[in-house]
């Protein structure tokens, strides 16, 4: 094997941290284009470890194309008078969520029921995810895979595993550290959705987290939707909506000296009765439609400071589709980079295929840096690169992660 | 009130059971076309009930449209190597399953939410009737309601409630006494999916049986889906082929004295392993489509020798669909008279509307009788009128029963 | 070859046009399940000739499963004020059909684009039928043909063509002639849509004819959907009702003595502009939905008075589905007897199946027949067996005729 | 009105074009990503173009989430046999595009037919840009439009017209002038689909490009579907690849003295057969799902070296979508502002909007800029400000041209 060609230098820019003006978006798990990531990459995850239980590979699938058609929701509170005796109001017309993707349905004679892996894996992460939502009532999975071109199967899993070759000039793009104003959209939006969501089961799944920086004034702006079941009257509301401002501005404290203001559904009119009140947890149920890779990127942020991917990362697969493993790998890599040298401000990473060659064999890796003062490149780019090297010559850990849903990609 | 225009006559043929040749069928609950019907009148009963509980009335619907689009599957005996270790195969590619139709959405500013409860409607049906139907991964449900004309909006259960007018102009037919040949051929049907289930839980629901009289030689031909995770082997395929032919035989002999051949799955070639195994019970997993109307009438049966009514029966709104009423009514009359009235041996209701007519004053209400030896239609005539006119005078306890669910329409 | 067994014998019941009160319907070619009936038909028909080119015999198919969910429309007066300076109203919510069912997809390694061919064939047949009606922005046209099991695949058209067996037990059932009021709702039906449709566009296809002859008095009443690009205000409208009562009450004066009354578009209300006005000429665009096998018999009618069958016999394979073959076949041997017989006042000719024999064999072919005054049945029983015999001799003509075009089957 | 809060700074990275490594790429017409796009945007501007025709102002919509699935093809060159004389092969499963979104579907008593529109603009622009996708047989356009939440009217093209408030916090950043590769990139597959398709019709639309650069050294990777009807043979292929070769290679020379090396369809393998050969000109046609936002930004292209918004463009309303007015106009303003003012070597401008505020009135608009050799950012900033200036006055001429269609948004 020749020498994989790994270039580190320096970054031309300042780092994210020190720029003047820095936007960074979070869609939580609940946002209907997030819905449509989780269940695209749920039901690429089913259909890897079918193939592996069933043919012992990973056959040639691509289902990163999930489509949600909003539904129309009468959210009421808990306390109102309900029709059936019910708590809260209900779903009208039921969200629509169309299931879209290649997979191959047989294999030397034996059938694989993709169609069937589908839909369940898709009903599974909605029923796991989403508490609120009643999947007897309140939407409809549909599916409809088709076969891609036979001469893609790819191997994957058997013995002597080889490395698999690039199918495609991609590009994958990853980043560390997060900035503090990162870390905090970020970590909001994970621990509204699991610390606080225990306590308040009222806070629904579809929470999105804007953040802006200019200097030093980090603001942050969070669209929350509340569940009715759980809020008996706008006085809960209210209390609830302040109650997610408390925590996310003593959250942000732990991650920043530098003045921080949050907002919670700012839309809000209370007096009109104009809130963010659902019935199932997500603006999925009354009018946002939504679909994969529209939302987060494979490292969990929209950071237009950045380089980012178009690559939908979420529902490709992780054996042989180059964008979806750059994509994941290069966030790797930076993040052990950084946890491993010291002395880094900003790290970027970029990773360039090659048709036809070896996917641990990237056209160039490209890692660039803006050192703390004090530190040269130089200093640290042997240990950069010995990072990259191992982290390249592992790189089917990465398929094997993902295909066991340890990674997260949106 | 005007005296109502009941006619009382001779029928001009002889009595189904004296004809020289008779056929008969009935398409069990899990034959795709009965399903089908199934959910129809399910979805109907739903709607009804929940128009009833939210505006006190039932609004203008019809959801006499399911269409069901036939899946794959890969059926395998209980003990053959699975891939998950379960039992049984599997479905590969599941049942599409289409429920068209109308209803009100918005009745004096209460949103009523149809789309949901149609959805609900139909899962739960399939779930009660389909054991071996796993609603995650072998169904996808489908709706799509639109709303008819906002002036077709019927009153019903309001206090004072008044007989509704019809809405067309149709016909409703109904028999009485079932011959044996029908007698068998709907008991058989019956028995096998209750009694005969309980004990071989391998009989799926997707039994059709045919029944064809010569003379007096009844042929009774069983088309019966077995369910293969309670199926170990081929031996026990054909015991339990074996077990249906003898539990329809002996249950024939209660109802004639005829000669009965009864036969099961004819096409079955167990040199070939060409049998008829399911792994849900229906052959709407492999290739079948179904959809409403197109199976049994609303006496449950298939009955060429007699009159009909292409009316589809299920999912219509029972509260001014006259075609649905009718045929209901039509039926039951025809039963109860002969229940009541002695000297019948065949017996024929019609019953045709007039537009703009309350519907318990029929165009004309028209028994056609063939007498038993000895007895004069003019010994019985007073006696089929009472029936017919009190029936009718009662023809809203057929809505109400309808909607509780107390009649079978298929 | 053995001798077929043809029974001829007498009806026991009087003529149909002796009996005291008929009912006849015949649902035109624009009511939406005619319009189901009419799609599954072509898309049969182009199946069968897709597969006679392209590999030289007809493989399994069914296509009788179409299903019409209804659109919303608003239609206008040509004269009324437009918002695009067109004439009439628009659609506002298209019609959505979806055509069901199985289809051989590949054949020794030959493909065959059968959803293509489905989907030309279906939309063909709604241009050439509904001028009215805009491809491009008044119906969606989805399709989803799964395939049916493999050994299911049928030879026709080779050299040595042997007669296929039947697959199915299976029922059909022809009568002639047709009585007076059968022969004028035909009839009217089928003038309205051609020689009075070429002098008046105004009217649309949808016309659906209800006779009821009680005794010797005829009351047709036609129910016909006017288009409005050709109506210019209520006063064209009224004419044009008009028009169709007097062209309906002479065409039915040319066969009956009888006493007929006309009604048209009873239940308008003029007065409140609650009228029959389309903008495409047909019911299905404005809340009635539709599927196959719901409207006419295979001889164009529904007749209570007769025994029918409930087999949808559009969309069905014409070399292997017996039930298709047989309803029709037995309409045109119940009117060839009649066209060379005399003294036949009614005739009602049966074919019952028998699984795995060939199709010309039938368990039975059953003709009953009433004849006239002074004829017995002995008199004609040769000249009927020999028009019989001869007929089921030619079974195959008739799936050549089905797939040419030339046979209606609704 | 408060002045503008414009910002001009120096940008803290070198140009793109004199950074080391640079990525562009470009998805044609023809790719499905880039159909759905043009779908999107397409029904955007009938929808808008509706409501103005028929109420006077552009209502409430999005349609930003048009889905394609898709079809199966079986490509053949001219002059190889074909199954029914035709030229060339065939689409065996048509592609499914479903168009989905909000729309405004009553207004003030006016219905306004938001999903007869939207299918008709869909397949109108098929129609318009694919002469080799018959619509007849290779696509089904399927619409599945909602309502939105009834408060989101917005007023736009009435006297007196105001400026819209902002309904997000969003960002929109645009760049110029276009690097070499950019500039090749985009002009390339432009011409291709242009100039080049008028002579080589064999040409299909799915041309995706992309551009690599390292140091001085441009490598451009073209892949292109041909069209096989207008294929007679390998050689024509073979052929026709060579002469895209060589016209972009010609079309780079234009724009760069750097060296250019350019690849087409460099994954064919000519001897095997296996190349990239359409029906339909698009991969669409052979299992390439595609939706909306995945492919090239407002600017026409994918550039990972400069920040990028996730914002869909194409489909979202263009009067109160702040993410598709500020990613068009900031594109316009940095244009602009090169066009006028001398002395910028690379430019960016970020628009970041305030809830709330009018349109014209951002949070701030940043324009950031790397000079040329011996120019300061306070030579240029006043004429820089001014055009920012001037063109947020004119916002609304955005709207106004993307309703028009006068404006690609990707």
């Amino acid at each position: 094997m020749t020498e994989r060609n790994i270039q580190v230098a320096e970054l031309d820019r300042r780092a994210v941290e020190d720029q003047e003006v820095e936007i960074v978006e979070r869609k939580g798990i609940g946002h209907p284009d997030s819905i449509c990531d989780g269940i695209a990459e749920s039901v690429s995850q089913a259909l890897a470890q079918a193939y592996l239980d069933r043919v012992g590979k990973v056959l040639h699938y691509n289902t990163d194309e999930t489509q949600l058609a909003a539904g129309t929701a009468a959210p009421r509170f808990a306390n109102a008078e309900q029709p059936e005796g019910e708590k809260g109001g209900e779903v009208v017309e039921p969200i629509y969520i169309l299931v879209v993707g290649r997979a191959t349905k047989q294999y030397q004679g034996t059938h694989i029921p993709v169609d069937s892996i589908a839909l369940k894996a898709a009903r599974d992460y909605l029923r796991k995810n989403f508490p609120a939502l009643d999947l007897e009532t309140d939407v409809i999975v549909d599916v409809k895979l088709g076969e891609g071109s036979g001469d893609l199967q790819t191997v994957f899993g058997e013995e002597g595993t080889q490395i698999p070759m690039a199918n495609d000039t991609s590009f994958g793009v990853g980043h560390a550290p997060l900035t503090e104003t990162e870390t905090i959209v970020h970590t909001a939006e994970r621990e509204l959705n699991t610390t606080f969501h225990e306590k308040h089961p009222e806070l629904g799944q579809d929470v999105k987290i804007m953040g802006k920086r200019e200097g030093d004034q980090i603001d942050i702006t969070v669209a929350a939707a509340l569940v009715d079941q759980h809020v008996e009257t706008i006085t809960d509301y209210t209390e609830t909506v302040e109650a997610v401002r408390e925590f996310v501005t003593e959250l942000a404290r732990e991650f920043t000296d530098r003045e921080v203001h949050v907002d919670v559904n700012t839309a809000d009119d209370v007096e009109e009765g104009s809130i963010y009140l659902t019935h199932t947890g997500t603006s999925a149920e009354q009018g946002d439609d939504g679909s994969v890779g529209r939302g987060n990127r494979a490292n969990g942020l929209i950071t237009p400071n950045r380089p980012m991917s178009m690559e939908a990362t979420s529902g490709k697969n992780p054996v042989n589709h180059i964008g979806k493993i750059y994509n994941i790998l290069s966030t790797d890599i930076a993040e052990t980079v950084v946890a491993e040298v010291d002395g880094i401000r900003d790290l970027q990473i970029r990773l360039l295929s090659q048709i036809g060659r070896p996917i641990d064999e990237p056209h160039v890796a490209d890692a660039q840096v803006v050192t703390e003062e004090g530190v040269a490149v130089s200093d640290i780019e042997a240990d950069v690169r010995a990072v990259v090297d191992e982290k390249l010559a592992n790189v089917t850990d990465v398929t094997r992660q993902v295909i066991e849903g340890d990674i997260s990609t949106f």
